[in-house]
């Protein structure tokens, strides 16, 4: 069994090949392997491929035994370019991450650490004892979280253990888990009246495509936080900038937007309306799962995918069976 | 029964009286009257005292049936200035905003959201995007907890459901709760070189002054954090700067300090060692568990108290039960 890593994945081979129960030889083939058949030659029907883009326009992808995606997103594969014997496995772990950042954003919105330290200085450090302004808590405060998948119950599970109370839109309830309730997404604008922190983590759809607009932002308290960690469109983008410029609601912490660079010298600016000009909008660079440990972790479970593999064992987190294909 | 409320005390008379059950007149005294006998006349032995300060030196406070600290610490009380048989009780809740803080200060060290927030700009969008900067994670890593008391332990229940390591270091052990490991205090050392976090939230004694001093700081890891919100001298001054001025410790997130403004017009330097010009000491004014919700918090515990005091129930969070005094 060979194992063939094209484009970014094959920077990871190390981590990898570290966490192989046995050797197998491991090629590294460009990104253009992932549309191009220059390379198919050498990839046999018990091999291996790993990538996060496959798409072919002429022959398809040759017969191999599994294609592992090493992130949670399809939207790279064509499942038609690949044969049907061909099993389709991915990998999460960004829950973790993502989780971590939806804590600190609504953490550090309550606490202002960052105007603490800018104003106690060695000279003021007497006046601003003496006239310390409080700060908020989490502690008791309303989250819903809408999408109740592995990154909603990843920051759901956190945060119940601050004493929030979690409620979760859903419309796949599952076990309740962290959650205080699930409630099916039509409820949405009737919770929104007490709800503190909104934070979207669903997957971008025709359904969730402007779930936030003008009336939702209008429906949430004045004090209300949305923290948007799944994809900028869940949110309109002109309520969402006209509710936080006009201050209809307390705040946002936007790590992901309305336009991304296509190539390499592509310029182009995440909104059309200056947010970050706003100082009720805390905006960072779609970061919030981009840790030094997430290629760790998910390099590691891809190995052990393969282990099983090699042991004959059942696979983790098949999305296609083999034999399952070609239809998505 | 009267309520007199002494000092700053007064000032949450109007929270206290909303979470009485029946009516009881509240007589607010300046803050004087901790120290002077000029009210005495007023304060018959069926009423109650709630202040966070109370010592005389001539004449002992007259009998009352209860004095409600409003706080944890008892530092400003002299136990010999009261009668034997008045019982006194205090109040915490400060373990929330505390371990709130904590919390927020070890992902904002991962995660370093104020640095992403910097460089980005809609100018510097597409740059920043292709070269995002990984960040850092707490789950998975070791926190050791200095002190397992309801700080220590608040801040366990939180790092837990991230998925950190927790060891808790305490004389008296008691019940396991969310650590992984509950130590006597002299397993420090031994421990020291495991640790990526290590926050004191011990009681300042005889045994803890300097209990982190140069041999400690130089057994920790290089990209350990300390954390201090209890207070400065557990982590000895000088030894303390040196290993964050020489990255002897990867950093330090310090709340409390070494010298505190005594009166109004108090000038002093919180430190003799300029931590704030250390790019890795994140500086704050004693202000981890001053938050908003603090004070409501407290003087409902009091008011409860009181309505049981009313109805003949036994009290909470008994310091010194009536009748035990006057020796502490």
């Amino acid at each position: 069994m060979k194992i063939f890593m094209i484009g970014e994945a094959a920077n990871h081979a190390g981590i990898l090949a570290a966490s192989l129960q046995q050797p197998h030889e491991i090629v590294p083939l460009s990104r253009e392997a992932a549309q191009s058949d220059a390379h198919d030659g050498l990839i046999g029907a018990g091999d291996v491929v790993i990538s996060l883009r496959l798409k072919r326009t002429g022959n398809p992808f040759p017969p191999v035994r599994l294609l592992h995606v090493p992130g949670a997103g399809l939207d790279g594969i064509d499942f038609g370019s690949l044969a049907p014997d061909t099993a389709i496995c991915n990998v999460f772990e960004h829950e973790i991450p993502i989780a971590e950042y939806v804590l600190s954003a609504m953490l550090e919105w309550e606490i202002r650490a960052v105007e603490m330290r800018r104003t106690f200085t060695p000279e003021t450090w007497p006046d601003v004892y003496r006239e310390r302004v409080p700060h908020g808590e989490i502690y008791g405060k309303t989250l819903c979280v809408v999408g109740f998948g592995r990154i909603g119950r990843a920051i759901a599970t956190r945060a119940k253990a601050f004493g929030m109370r979690i409620l979760a839109l859903d419309a796949y309830a599952g076990d309740l888990g962290p959650a205080d309730e699930i409630l099916p997404p039509q409820e949405l604008d009737r919770l929104l009246p007490e709800v503190d922190y909104l934070v979207l983590a669903c997957p971008l759809t025709k359904a969730t495509t402007g779930l936030i607009g003008k009336a939702q932002l209008v429906a949430m308290k004045p004090t209300a936080v949305l923290i948007n960690i799944s994809r900028a469109e869940i949110a309109d983008e002109a309520s969402l900038f006209e509710a936080l410029a006009q201050k209809t609601i307390g705040g946002a912490c936007l790590d992901v937007w309305y336009r991304y660079p296509a190539g390499s010298s592509d310029r182009v600016e995440p909104s059309s309306f200056p947010f970050h000009t706003l100082e009720n909008a805390v905006c960072t660079p779609h970061s919030s799962a981009w840790t030094r440990q997430l290629p760790q972790r998910r390099y590691a479970f891809i190995a052990e995918n393969l282990n099983r593999l090699a042991r004959g064992e059942p696979l983790r987190n098949v999305v296609r069976a083999p034999g399952a294909g070609p239809a998505k």
